[in-house]
């Protein structure tokens, strides 16, 4: 098949799942322009020519005041003729970061509210969307039996035409099988 | 921050990892159009509107001629400023596939050679990619440690406003996590 015409399609999105793990909870908030009183991770949108890690990170302090760093990917979600997205396809990533900071300044154009809920009332609300449901039961999974069940890592490795580094994304390989020789 | 204005940033492509596991073999390729004898998936652009599934299913077949079923997500990598794209991102999903027919029949426009390959000939060959040869020290771990290991499971679930169904990747959650009641 042609390799022509190339365009792009998808808007890419970015939740990040902000995990105390001290204390069990995660950083959750309520869109201002919802009717519901739902509860979601916050995120937004990447910039063109952002990574995924850092549209997290910054989206994340601008919604909530919360700095953080990235841990791990964590799911991605597929979506075509998205309402949000004009007829475009999105494409949301959902990361886990971890605290680096816990006073919440949250934005309040964008939220109404933004609170650290325990991680199982998160799962047990009924005030939230099916996503959101879901990637909290995957955490608290992740929390009781070890987050590397869950997470992906991150790699970065050179490009070879540009010159730049592009990021990997998948389960943690063992140092044994780093380690085998080509 | 506002969400406007919106607009798609990103091709999206994917390729196809079709292992066969009664014999520790998989699917691979070299493009017509490259100086070295590069080894690499089959694979392509998603066509607007296609799932990651079925990409990966119809990419392999019209490279290869190989029937395939879709398993698993194994990885994604996220590429700015990628060459073949103009401008645009990149974002390419390598899934693993398991084969429905075995013998090759492949695009003589694309390709100028397609093999069965025993994975670990794959991991020590030096006539591949950077990406290709971590892909194949995943699947070799997967092969010997458990598929489960490496696997991204996709659910679809239904779109609360359009009616339509996303699809969402993530690792396999227990039986026991699922049925936590709300």
């Amino acid at each position: 098949p042609s390799r022509l015409p190339v365009y792009a399609t998808h808007q890419v999105g970015v939740a990040g799942t902000v995990f105390d793990e001290a204390t069990g909870r995660v950083l959750v908030v309520q869109d201002r322009n919802k009717s519901k009183n739902t509860w979601k991770f916050p995120g937004g949108l990447s910039d063109p020519g952002e990574t995924i890690v850092n549209t997290a990170v910054r989206e994340v302090f601008e919604e909530t005041g919360i700095k953080s760093e990235f841990k791990s990917l964590l799911s991605v979600r597929q979506q075509h003729q998205h309402p949000g997205a004009f007829g475009n396809s999105d494409m949301y990533f959902i990361c886990r970061l971890k605290p680096l900071s816990f006073e919440i300044n949250f934005c309040q154009q964008e939220c109404v509210r933004c609170e650290w809920m325990d991680i199982v009332k998160l799962v047990r609300t009924t005030d939230t969307t099916p996503i959101t449901n879901r990637i909290a039961r995957l955490l608290l999974y992740g929390f009781r039996e070890g987050f590397e069940k869950i997470d992906l890592q991150v790699k970065e490795l050179p490009a070879i035409y540009t010159g730049l580094f592009y990021q990997l994304y998948h389960k943690e390989l063992p140092e044994s099988y780093e380690q085998i020789c080509s």
